[in-house]
């Protein structure tokens, strides 16, 4: 049979955390990264619009032949899920469900904070998704609209980072939440620097493993695992793909090939 | 779209809690249980002989239209999975994999104990799912042979219970470790006198719980969740179906419909 990609997406350079997760846990897959560059950020536009850039991602990720497309974007995954369930005939997960289940299983004081993008605050699909199955659990939501800019920025180490982080954090120490969802797809990046604050009583749930966790198993699932080979990757960007294979090198710290320009036909 | 069910099967009544914590997260969802009773236990039997089972069962459960076979038990999820992947259309899924993710994603010292029946423990199906995903973890096995059969009399709450689990959990508290896979779909019957003896430093990851959020992301990935109605249950077993149907309702504490008998076609 042929080997199937298996397709993630993200409005920018965020969802590369997935990416990173997925070939660490799945190294014999075939993957295709699609960032949306042209039209990022997603969280500050409306769910019709945010829509309509993730229907024309996935179908064409649909045209490479993937097997599974991976919303790797926490505004997609709460605006955009349903209407991609609908329209493609392709499987999709969303960041949002592993996170929640993995909260709520892991937090033993039942006190679980959501660190977001404001959109996604907003949302509250991380409350949502967690009071569904832990309906005593007590949440609390903290938007920190700079973290993006320092990830992308690779400055997770500056002393800056570490004072807008204990800004941030204040409200979650006080409600002593015991597990901390880090929910947006840039925020692995800053792992070291809120670990460190919040300290070692308080688990990180991380989106990139959750997330690989949970494609790993769907593709178990329907018997889809390669288990032989290297997997191979490409890159594939919206707009001025040569800023976004520099940006992708420093995030990720390694290099990546050829990024390709792909316009979406929107 | 005709409603589809989702398949669970066992050698006897441990998958129950499994099939409870379906029931409680997807309670949309028609589900048939098929408890190999003629056939139980599984455990010490060989590899082929369990495959046989299994692949027999999984074929009855597909002739019924299910869209998910969940493989509610430890000894056949080691050993007859691949070959259930192998020969059948519908999707698998087993309970060892997302117990080891879960494992492995909640520890934070990185030591991980796993409690099971002799056939699990030999067959080293957890340290081996664990430590793909985390090399450097310290995993130590504990067999609890007696662990069944008090699950099966319902004597969790009697002192004996509690002086047996001290006694295997010995080695568990020596270990250090600071997260506890229960192994074995009966164990999470005797949760409460197990978290007791551990105490509240320790976290125990329960297959039921785990497998019921891996089938939630698995269908939601297909957008194949059922959103309304009320789940119905059919419990099938290969043998003496009043006698499970007794068994049954003391282990679950609530009344079930008829069990049907249903022999292999081995």
């Amino acid at each position: 049979m042929k080997k199937q990609p298996i397709g993630v997406f993200d409005s920018g350079l965020g969802g590369l955390t997935i990416l990173k997760a997925l070939r660490r846990q799945l190294p014999h897959e075939d993957l295709i990264y699609f960032g949306d560059t042209a039209n990022v950020p997603y969280g500050s536009k409306s769910k019709a619009a945010v829509t309509k850039f993730s229907l024309a991602i996935a179908r064409f990720l649909q045209s490479q032949g993937v097997k599974l497309i991976v919303v790797a974007c926490n505004t997609a995954s709460a605006q955009a899920l349903s209407e991609l369930h609908r329209q493609l005939d392709v499987p999709v997960m969303g960041v949002i469900e592993p996170g929640a289940q993995r909260a709520a299983a892991v937090t033993q004081n039942g006190r679980i904070a959501v660190l977001g993008t404001e959109g996604t605050v907003r949302s509250k699909a991380y409350p949502k998704a967690i009071l569904k199955r832990f309906p005593k659990a007590r949440i609390i939501q903290q938007a920190c609209p700079l973290f993006v800019p320092l990830a992308e920025e690779s400055w997770g180490k500056k002393p800056a980072a570490a004072l807008i982080a204990q800004e941030y954090l204040k409200p979650v120490q006080k409600s002593r939440a015991d597990t901390v969802i880090l929910g947006c797809t840039h925020y692995p990046l800053l792992k070291p620097v809120i670990a460190k604050i919040l300290g070692k009583g308080v688990t990180l749930v991380d989106s990139a493993n959750t997330l690989a966790d949970a494609a790993q198993l769907f593709l178990a699932g329907r018997a889809q695992l390669e288990t032989q080979g290297k997997g191979r990757v490409q890159l594939y960007a919206s707009d001025d793909p040569t800023r976004f294979k520099h940006l992708a090198e420093k995030l990720l710290g390694e290099k990546i090939g050829t990024v390709r320009l792909k316009k979406l036909d929107l």
